[in-house]
């Protein structure tokens, strides 16, 4: 099986390294618009071959798409105008724009829309880490609209992984990761500015940061060249999310002000129950 | 030496561990109103001897209080009463009203305002852990009002855990751990019930709660037993950090609406540099 995977970041590149080691792919070819991608990924061993978009997707039985998702909903049109019998997934962190962007295409059967839900607040070919997907959730979009075999072979690929496949409409996933994940990286970067804003004295933080805020303000050093992208296709869902967050938070702030904090105790009861859901 | 602790939950507990395994401590008391909790901390080993109150603080070289900082700032003005030339600390995650509550106390000298910053989401002595403190910031507030001898056996027994030391006015204290730890609990108790409130589904919560959400989530699991008091005693500063937080998520929602994503972007960049302070 010849994999070409285009974009060679975080996501492009762990995959690259799960699917070669587990055997799925016999070849990895990598196309990244940044020649320093792509020297990256083969000083990395990422690839075992680079080439151009259509030399890639014409050598490959398989093209994953790890690229920002603007870009992404550009360029996936144009690549399925190349496809003959190849199979083609894009790993975006939205769905809704991206499967509409090829919904009528004539050769629309041999796309399958996906999420791999993993990641983490790093970026580029030097970010990609084995096991990034291991066990982790993935949801699959509009299956009934892809080829049996193509779905076939995806579903095979993220089983390598043991990806947990979820199947989902387009607009359930927006709204959901809007939920567990849009809004969490927001608000790390809200809280990161809110405290870099006041601790001029960044040793002081530093000093006093202790493991809470850490993971708290972690996501906030992702990247704006994959976030801007989601907040912006996400736009809708995010600020009914970020709405409600705001109003939980303006909650708090009245039962302080109002020194009610038996209130405050049963909102932090409710929260706990956080506790049964994640480990 | 023989080192009482009153409190047998986490912070107790943990410090339990580290001060008899460096070898610090040859005997540790063990105090705590709940004979459930002296229990368990029989069962998992970390004390050696219990006592009652009184009896613990007679028998000791130095007294560790690790209660919540409600109980704290009541119990204090006894403990103090029954000093005759012992070491009293306290290990509470607030300082003005704990330091205030034993002002003007005749064996004042004997005490040591402390506040190693390390914890987990986790409570009890069954959340007792090796090593939370090695490495981490251990604050110390009003040195110059505790005896030479006492302050000197407090630094030597964070220094067994290899803590850094960071003399610091109350106040001051108050403030800081406002923007480094109480904002990052309430923002993630916010988060937690945000999603609850949305999620009706806990499953599918479960399914798509990738690490991002986990991480920043996590405090959400911390008991309002320790964090309400925390909250009430340190209102005001929080009150100040709360607001700027809601304002910058509030400058990430007129972005949104405006569909500013330029601005976002910048926001997004600015904050990054998070990076440069946490590891």
């Amino acid at each position: 099986m010849i994999v070409t995977i285009i974009g060679l970041g975080l996501i492009g590149g762990s995959l690259a390294i799960s699917l070669k080691e587990n055997g799925f792919a016999e070849t990895i070819i990598g196309v990244d618009q940044e020649p320093e991608n792509v020297n990256k990924a083969f000083r990395r061993r990422l690839i075992d071959e680079e080439a151009t978009l259509e030399e890639g997707i014409e050598r490959a039985d398989l093209v994953i798409i790890a690229i920002p998702v603007d870009s992404l909903v550009k360029l996936l049109p144009n690549i399925m105008d190349q496809v003959i019998d190849q199979v083609i997934i894009d790993v975006g962190s939205t769905k809704t724009q991206i499967m509409e962007s090829i919904a009528t295409h004539p050769r629309r059967g041999r796309f399958v829309g996906t999420h791999p839900m993993a990641g983490t607040e790093h970026a580029g070919p030097e970010a990609a880490i084995p096991n990034l997907f291991d066990r982790k959730a993935c949801v699959l979009c509009e299956t009934e609209k892809s080829d049996p075999d193509a779905l076939a072979l995806v579903e095979k690929m993220y089983e390598t992984m043991e990806m947990k496949l979820v199947k989902m409409e387009p607009l359930a996933h927006d709204v959901h990761t809007a939920y567990v994940s849009h809004i969490s990286h927001l608000s790390a970067f809200a809280l990161a500015l809110t405290v870099l804003e006041k601790e001029k004295n960044e040793a002081r933080i530093f000093d006093l940061a202790s493991g809470g805020f850490s993971s708290t303000v972690r996501l906030a050093k992702s990247t704006p060249d994959m976030w801007v992208p989601i907040f912006a296709q996400n736009k809708d869902n995010l600020l009914d999310v970020l709405d409600e967050h705001i109003n939980t938070l303006a909650k708090f702030r009245t039962c302080l002000i109002k020194k009610d904090f038996t209130q405050i105790y049963q909102l932090i009861q409710k929260a706990n129950s956080i506790k049964k859901i994640l480990q």
